[in-house]
């Protein structure tokens, strides 16, 4: 196989990626989709459907369909468009697609993945089957997998490639080219050469495209930059692709604690993590659990289950402000007007808090802010959120003296000001504080922070109130 | 210079990412920053400083510090580092950055950089300023920007490299690398490498890797892929950058309506596309409008400014629920009780309905879920929402009937479960129904969304407040 690279007809395609709308994903055949000629039962149908769609759209309408109907299309397809969309598909579909398959097939398609995919597909698997199919596999492949099973989780080690192209530096960049001839059609990459001396330890690296251009009497030493980026293999995923990222890199050559290369991360695989870990952050600062899996093959006790315990934890916040409001019951009685306001106190507060915490988590994740930045970033936010607050104070205190009374007006005003105060620097030191002791910045976030913040707010409230209008 | 890669020393880069720490972006000298030298103001420590940093590392500085302190840093870097680490710098940054320089230093970097990111500045700058230095650039860069500013905003005719590295099928293979040595030093990239018919128009596409690996007299006609993804130029960036990282491609040639070849798209400008677009989504999600900056260097002027039209939404939200509690003022007064229960209602409905407008967002951002799923997304979310609302009901009815009493605790859980159920159908419906008229699903989300059933939540417990306790 030519790489990773996927292939469909120019024509079609550039019709396709043209409509109006902006679907993000292509879909060929909007009018037909695979899921209705299921219901057809047209298996003839299906077939020409699967022929004239890419892997891309194959493994897309996978994703879409119950867990029960994905077998049949699979089965339809031929064995090496069968790999090309397996690849495609996400861990989880894998190992459920897998189930529904006869023993000679699923051996087939585990042998035909990259090491670095079967990797991780082996994590979603029993112990048990995992353990038969790797010991099915040719030598040669099960120690690729194996060895990137013993890295830790979300470590470099198992994003990594093992099927790394290197050069000598005192080769030619003719004997280079002729290397690359009998093991270029096996490594993951070799566009990024890195390049090694002769106890394996990283000492340059040679984009390919220096080595094509290049007089074929030159050594690669020569040749190569050697300063180069790199990664240990525990280094922590994350940290990898952003790297890739931020630095326009093809791929990265990953390194064990002595120098010695022992893989590479490729763009594409960087490209992944960051997209689920995006999934992620986006899920939890929503107040769910991300699903991890497509969303329409994820069941409603699953799409249930990703959310009942941050609602639990809302509740629990709520049995705090329900204490605050009985705390005030007295003064609640002696004016009822007080209770119109809870809401745009409590909501005011909350949502200058997730504003805070959203923007404060996405610059951390991003790398524009650090840990020891927290004292700048809180007095800025804290600065800001006086700001929005007298802005808010000055606009309701008008309309509320007028429709209501000046002393209730006085109340909310105050109050205003000093929750959007309290929750811009609170919004800006708990994920800063949360990623202090360790915690990922994401969960200490929008929804616990607004929790936390609503009780505050009101409790504000009420001591102003009180303040105010006790004679 | 070699393509877009960067480079520093292996050995200090492998102790770097293999901190403890999570942090997204490598620092090399945590104890000292660019900061507190400039504070010291000793010319030769910073020079120092910046001679053993890397380009990546100095353009995150300098993104970390208030504008006018960039200037100094930047001018005490050679031609060519300035170069780079000016290509990595926000274009807002750039910008501001070329506003402190003398004339002839910013024709110089202008001119250094590559078409699409010098298209990309020039939106940034005063159309007079832009103007001037377009007309003091070469005839043939000049040429080559002014094709890309005439594509609209946003399309991948901006987004792509008119520098494109082309082959014709009836070359050898061996004349094809000769091509490349000539061409290959200018264009941005060599390692995906479309084909072309005599009249420019898109036949086919080949990895310099197959081209490497092949035999010298293979026609590149013989080695090509036929069916290979490209995209309009007056395709949407996103959906383009979608489409590079769900296929893993390197690149994707880009064509104009008569599909002829006219520029490539690479995967690393398609990963910038995407963080900018998860941005301003995580942003949008939180109620704040992207601060398209990077954090540190945006003033509180900015960040109260990015945020104050959403406070005001909410406020006009407050508002409604101020009004809808006045409605009910004498069930208040008779009933104070009722009170206490207020936020708990209007916090659980809102978060529901964020829960499920940040899954659905998502899932349509990544092209999981499409339009027409709507029916089938608001039923799995209704029933989700259902079940969570039973849930809920059934923990909260025995605290409540032991501590207040049944009645009351009736009407609350009665609300959780229907408001549970409603929240979660408008928090599917709205972001659907909103891409649907062409909206961005991220503008009607969660504040929104939120603010929008706090008001629905609310009107459904006092109607059953009023249905249960009225004799």
């Amino acid at each position: 196989m030519p790489g990773r690279r996927r292939v469909r007809p120019p024509r079609d395609y550039a019709q396709l990626v043209t409509r109006p709308t902006l679907t993000g994903t292509p879909d060929a055949v909007p009018t037909v989709e695979l899921d209705e000629l299921l219901d057809g039962g047209d298996l003839e149908l299906i077939d020409r459907w699967l022929a004239q769609a890419d892997v891309v759209q194959i493994a897309d309408e996978l994703s879409r369909l119950p867990r029960d109907r994905r077998a049949v299309p699979f089965r339809l397809l031929g064995k090496d468009r069968a790999l090309e969309t397996f690849e495609l598909l996400d861990p989880s579909l894998q190992q459920e697609l897998l189930e529904g398959l006869r023993e000679a097939n699923v051996g087939q398609l585990f042998e035909g993945l990259d090491p670095d995919d079967r990797a991780r597909l082996t994590e979603e698997m029993p112990a048990k089957v995992a353990r038969r199919l790797l010991a099915g596999l040719p030598p040669n492949e099960r120690r690729l997998t194996s060895t990137l099973l013993g890295y830790a989780e979300d470590s470099a080690g198992r994003l990594m490639s093992p099927e790394v192209a290197s050069l000598r530096a005192g080769m030619t960049v003719a004997q280079a080219l002729d290397r690359l001839r009998t093991v270029g059609r096996r490594a993951e990459t070799i566009y990024a050469l890195p390049v090694t001396d002769d106890r394996r330890r990283l000492v340059g690296a040679l984009g390919l495209r220096d080595l094509v251009l290049a007089d074929p009497a030159t050594l690669v030493g020569d040749l190569m930059d050697t300063e180069v980026y790199s990664a240990r293999v525990d280094t922590d995923q994350e940290e990898v692709s952003r790297l890739i990222r931020e630095a326009d890199l093809l791929a990265l050559p990953i390194v064990d604690t002595e120098d010695r290369l022992v893989g590479i991360v490729t763009v594409d695989d960087a490209m992944e993590v960051l997209e689920e870990e995006e999934t992620e952050d986006v899920a939890r600062a929503g107040g769910a659990e991300p699903l991890r899996r497509p969303y329409l093959a994820t069941s409603i006790l699953q799409l249930a289950r990703s959310r009942v315990i941050w609602l639990l934890v809302f509740i629990g916040a709520g049995a705090v402000t329900v204490n605050v409001l009985a705390a005030f019951e007295s003064t609640l009685q002696a004016v009822v007007t007080l209770t119109f306001f809870v809401p745009l106190v409590i909501g005011t507060a909350g949502n200058t808090g997730a504003q805070t915490a959203t923007t404060v988590t996405r610059a951390v994740a991003l790398g524009e802010v650090r840990l020891d930045d927290l004292l700048p970033v809180v007095m800025r936010e804290a600065a800001t959120g006086f700001l929005l607050g007298a802005v808010l104070a000055a606009l309701t205190f008008g309309p509320i003296a007028f429709l209501v009374d000046a002393p209730i007006a006085t109340v909310v005003s105050l109050t205003l000001l000093i929750a959007c105060t309290f929750s811009a620097l609170m919004g800006s030191a708990l994920p800063l504080l949360a990623k202090r002791i360790g915690l990922d910045p994401a969960v200490m976030s929008v929804p616990l922070i607004t929790a936390i913040i609503d009780a505050s707010g009101l409790v504000t409230y009420f001591l102003i109130a009180i303040a105010v209008l006790s004679p």
